[in-house]
């Protein structure tokens, strides 16, 4: 089976927003292991899209269609898409009633604009849309099913749970089997990763592919057929046994997600002390739900004030070293472990740029230091990139050193047992 | 003149990673004229890239085409061009040295598998890649020029800076005229802002878009032809006068960049306590360069005992109303601002979900709380929406306090003198 999605919309080509609802329907399909084929994203012109429905609904079995459903004048799809299959656009009864019974619901008048969005080509099924003004539709065309969504990912991810995968299984209740796994690795570079792969091997049967993020190393194991499932398995075991500590996620686990959840299960307790991340090391944290259990504090000193009042530093470590040195960073990390009593104190201080660079210490340069009843770590970095690119590095490695030592807890525990 | 941008790679199509580069490539582009007409994203089939890479070059002028270039076997986008377009895929001297240059430079040993990046298709130039190994090429096809990049976007970027730009603006040296403009709005709804917008008109020959984001509208003013700017520049204008302070961001500019930006233009300085947000809005805010002037520092305080100890907040407060409540955000602000000696102290707290909402304070109330010398602000909300929505939402309605408050200061300083 083929499966195409189309992406419509003026902003998606301009440059003003960038595509994620391609991703997130793939990821739900290939979770029911239908896959993708084929993405398109077209402007919000009429004629643009009917050629584009027409082409797609040639070549595929379903199209995912989503955008141009809102109650504007530029929303445009449900009009192309009456034509591109010869249907009537009229009042659709039962749309016009969810839209009604949503700005009820809501306590709110009903804008008349909003009435257009209850215009649909006939002979289609309404998709309800629980969150949102735009009900999304249903068409069967002589080759293939077409399903319209919203763009607004939170309204179009509902609606194609509810709706578009229970009607795309019923429709085609048994895709090939095959299986994909990704192994989220960090500290490793890309072929770095390859190589100790190969050198091992996988059973075969098993494609591996690979794509990079910052920092991170996403690598992919595919199999098809009726051992997809257990290939697949066998395959991850051998690259765990590969590359070990240095995996951070399996299918969609994050860095962040995997050292909550490990500091969490080793009952260790934290408190951050922030410069150049000035708050992205407490964001990613927060962003796990129950991240409360272990982050006792993170203290965001941006100032030479706050670090003296808030984290203690001494301001002849100031005077001395700069708050870009190790000193700074290991008297951040004691004060604020001492200050928050919990079992582990990490500190970060560097020079994220653009500006603030200098001969000895170039924008980049990183200083990181944690504090623990199992020891004391600092070290210093030289990361490459942007702003933002120097900002994500020192947090993941922030991370995954947190990351490491509540492992080397859990197993030193297990040991003791 | 036709321009489309194809990316390549199963990770756009298996849900692995979101394309960005379409967006980054459409936006690049329209600042010199250059509109893109479609884009089209397909896995790493030898086949579908063919047929594709056939389909774009006959319907377009110019394809943009990155991914593929990798040195890992699952790269196939070179050998599919050059069979897309009868040419032979050959060792390019040239773009061999290129590599083996980088790898001397970074004082790394070169991997054998990096020697197939300098198999090329015959007859194409190669873009040079100053911050990769991979080298890109253009090929000219009977009816296309064809640009092929990495998919590594800040590679991909410098070469479109470097190589296509100038290329393409040589082959089509007079696009023709036209000009857009993004307004970005906080705080009104999607149709409330055409409905004020429509009541107040634009300048005849100037088309109105939106698209919605999380708690923002992106308005869209454009136009064509001779006068293109001078129009959209007049509407802007109108725009201007009709939403006035909603408006936070002009061609990109965030809410957090404006915000940034006045809070340092009116010589504010600021604390923050952040619970439920949990360094979001201090990582919004140091994401710009120079925010060190005026953010002193922020305490993430997401424990009890750091609500106290850092903030000096009363464990009364604490046992009568509980965390989230006006009271608590009234004394963490009040607590951090004494403390900090800044002329801003601002808290919020709250239910971020997905669990710990109760009847009375279901899951995405959040209280926030402003402390100045120019009075007193606390405000209950009710966000709607997931963890992330909650937090984001909570970020920018702090955000849009301070921004507010420093314009107020700005037109009270200019008023005063």
């Amino acid at each position: 089976m083929k499966i195409a999605i189309l992406t419509i919309g003026d902003e998606l080509l301009n440059g003003d927003l960038a595509d994620t609802n391609t991703a997130s329907i793939a990821r739900a399909l290939l979770s029911h292991s239908l896959p993708v084929r084929e993405a398109a994203t077209i402007g919000d012109y009429e004629g643009d899209i009917i050629v584009t429905l027409q082409r797609l609904a040639n070549a595929h079995d379903a199209i995912i269609v989503t955008g141009g459903l809102g109650p504007t004048e530029d929303d445009r799809t449900a009009k192309a898409a009456a034509r591109a299959f010869d249907r009537s656009l009229s009042l659709n009864d039962k749309a016009l009633m969810q839209i009604r019974a949503r700005f009820q619901a809501h306590q709110r008048e009903m804008h008349p604009r909003n009435e257009k969005q209850a215009l649909l080509p006939g002979r289609s099924t309404i998709i309800a849309n629980q969150n949102g003004t735009a009900p999304g539709f249903h068409l069967q065309s002589d080759q293939a099913e077409l399903y319209f969504l919203p763009g607004v990912p939170s309204e179009m991810l509902a609606m194609l749970d509810d709706y578009v995968l229970p009607s795309l299984l019923e429709r085609f209740p048994d895709p090939p089997l095959q299986c994909q796994r990704v192994i989220t690795v960090f500290g490793l570079s890309e072929p770095d990763v390859e190589t100790r792969i190969n050198l091992n091997g996988l059973p075969a049967g098993v494609e591996l592919a690979f794509n990079v993020e910052t920092a991170m190393v996403h690598v992919k194991l595919r199999s098809k057929g009726e051992h997809a499932q257990q290939l697949v398995d066998r395959a991850e075991l051998a690259v765990r046994k590969t590359l070990n500590e240095h995996i951070v996620g399996i299918d969609g686990g994050t860095l962040a997600a995997s050292t909550a959840h490990l500091l969490t299960n080793a009952g260790t307790t934290l408190a951050l002390a922030e410069s150049c991340t000035g708050g992205l090391i407490a964001k990613l944290l927060t962003d796990q739900p129950g991240s409360s259990s272990f982050l006792e504090r993170s203290v965001v000193t941006y100032a030479n004030s706050a670090k003296m009042s808030c984290l203690n530093v001494d301001q002849k470590i100031l005077d001395q070293y700069g708050a870009v040195s190790s000193e700074c960073a290991e008297a951040m990390a004691k004060g604020v472990h001492a200050a928050a009593h919990t079992s582990i104190g990490l500190a970060v201080t560097g020079i994220a740029g653009p500006d603030g660079g200098t001969v000895g210490k170039p924008v980049g340069t990183v200083y990181l230091a944690m504090i623990s009843p199992w020891g004391e770590r600092i070290e210093r970095f030289n990361f490459s990139g942007s702003r933002d690119q120097v900002r994500l590095r020192t947090a993941y490695t922030a991370l995954d050193w947190l990351r490491r030592l509540a492992i080397s807890r859990l197993s030193g525990e297990e040991q003791d047992g």
